[in-house]
């Protein structure tokens, strides 16, 4: 029979669909990266392309060659320039599209990927991550940031070599606000962080983590959404990702290419989405919420029933997926 | 300059990206539905294959021969058979998945679609949703029933044949229970149903209208949340789609064929959902709910930005969407 479980951060019931539960060869969709060229002259984040992109914001080389670079988005969300203006109208509420949309390109490589990356570039893209995090919230316009990467046709990216994205908005998502919420309301029931709590549970349940260290925690949470998605919890309460120290980053690298390795040979690297969730760096003080960073594998496909309920069917189990991961040899 | 809109029904902000909106044309994908053949011996649905689907629930048929089945889903979300036990255990909260999933095959036609059917068949289709979305709430273990529909590979949909679902689940859906929350809060502050202060504003602004009659409004939302996204509110309040009236059945099939059709022959068959958004039957005396319909063509693919922030990013302008579909020429 299949189970609903509670995912108590996201609120929402997620059907576990275990009658219909797929093996995870059934998720196969094998990309043969390697088999594409390392550098392909269309790309604009190629070397000898520096043109296609507009406005560099940041770069950082070695041996007087780039090895990664921050620059505007081409075609960004919400633009730069502008000023924030804001009109309530009855039922039209409007505010100007104005903020930042970064990307980062991660590698001077076509062809790699973080599973395929070494461990100290990792580092420093994360390091990348998190000075642009902080920047970003200089801008007095924006009151919220995020960073996510799109990897693969199916995750919604439009150019294959590898890079992240930032987005930063002049308004609070709605998501962001009423998950704070939810972490507030459980911090005043219990006097305990929702995720200190549930990381505490996992390491005690010890049934759906993948890799544990010093500082992280990477598990299948028990109401994971979908198949093989991953959570990536750092040990120490912290609000925010702007208060990550440079050991923190260097366990974190570990963990992200030890998960994305898994991925990579053991679903055939699939499709994903990464996302950092996380409070502003001025809400570093607060005790009930606490950043994370999540990885959703595109293995299955929202219809009609997630758009009319915001519901998800995971036809999978957390529990195996995790007993999966932990098995892929990855060299 | 993009622009974020807030839709106030679902409190999210969307970005209509107006700099980069797309034309019609450039959403266009055609299916070429007319050169599949009206009979598929392989399809489940198709007459002849009636052994193949579990369970007939019910059966309309007209001169000895099935116009619409309801069946049971073969591969159910929820089961319909067991008991509703409930578990809490710390962060593990646990529902069994029990419930009903229903097919609604409207037609013994492989290859048509409710763009395609005459008006009488598409009203009787909707008088059958109405009918067991009654039926469904009539078992003690079911909280919440979403009728909705997947037309289209890129919807979801695993077998073309036109058929609609209904999963009747044991909990009540956060996403459900946040949007009234908002409703009963506006109504608060204002008196007046937030829905009806929508549609009033809608059919003073003008500018966003598909068509209106006696009954309906359907209109692309100011807040939008992609390309050629539509609503289709009664005009009379109304909290449960259980009260809809015979006559305005008659006029919201008017409706749904006509939207269907402005797809179907401007956008060349879109894959699409549609949702039935509604409180239960029980709660009808309810002033600040209001039921609709929702169609989202399946026209942009969601990513790492949407699952980070849970916004939309819009291509398209709400206005000339609407303006776009009232010139469609739909004989």
């Amino acid at each position: 029979m299949p189970e609903l479980r509670h995912n108590l951060i996201t609120r929402e019931w997620v059907i576990i669909a275990t009658d219909r539960a797929k093996r995870p060869s059934d998720f196969s969709n094998h990309q043969d990266r390697m088999a594409a060229p390392s550098h392909v002259s269309s790309c604009p984040f190629c070397p000898g392309n520096e043109s296609k992109t507009p406005e560099e914001l940041h770069r950082i080389s070695i041996d007087g060659m780039w090895k990664m670079r921050v620059v505007a988005n081409k075609y960004p969300a919400v633009d730069r320039d502008g000023a924030k203006t804001r009109s309530i109208d009855g039922t039209e509420r409007f505010v100007s599209g104005v903020g930042l949309h970064d990307i980062i390109i991660e590698s001077p490589l076509h062809n790699t990927t973080l599973a395929l990356m070494e461990p100290e570039d990792i580092v420093t893209a994360l390091g990348l991550y998190k000075e642009r995090f902080i920047e970003a919230y200089k801008d007095s316009r924006v009151e919220h940031v995020i960073i996510f990467k799109n990897h693969g046709l199916g995750a919604g990216t439009s150019i294959d070599h590898p890079h992240a994205q930032l987005v930063a908005i002049p308004i609070v998502p709605v998501q962001h606000r009423d998950r704070v919420n939810t972490a507030m309301q459980y911090f005043d029931d219990t006097g305990v962080c929702l995720m200190c709590d549930t990381l505490n549970r996992e390491i005690k349940d010890a049934k759906r983590i993948v890799t544990e260290t010093e500082h992280f925690l990477t598990f299948i949470p028990y109401a994971a959404l979908s198949p093989f998605h991953s959570w990536i919890f750092p040990k120490r309460h912290s609000a925010s990702f702007s208060d990550i120290t440079d050991d923190e980053i260097e366990d974190l690298g570990f963990h992200l290419k030890n998960l994305l390795s898994r991925f990579y040979y053991g679903l055939e690297d699939p499709d994903f989405n990464l996302v950092i969730r996380s409070s502003r760096p001025k809400d570093i003080g607060n005790e009930f919420t606490h950043w994370y960073m999540s990885v959703m594998p595109k293995m299955t496909q929202t219809a009609g029933f997630e758009l009319g309920s915001g519901m998800y069917i995971n036809q999978s189990l957390p529990e195996e997926n995790a007993e999966f991961l932990k098995g892929v040899r990855i060299g």
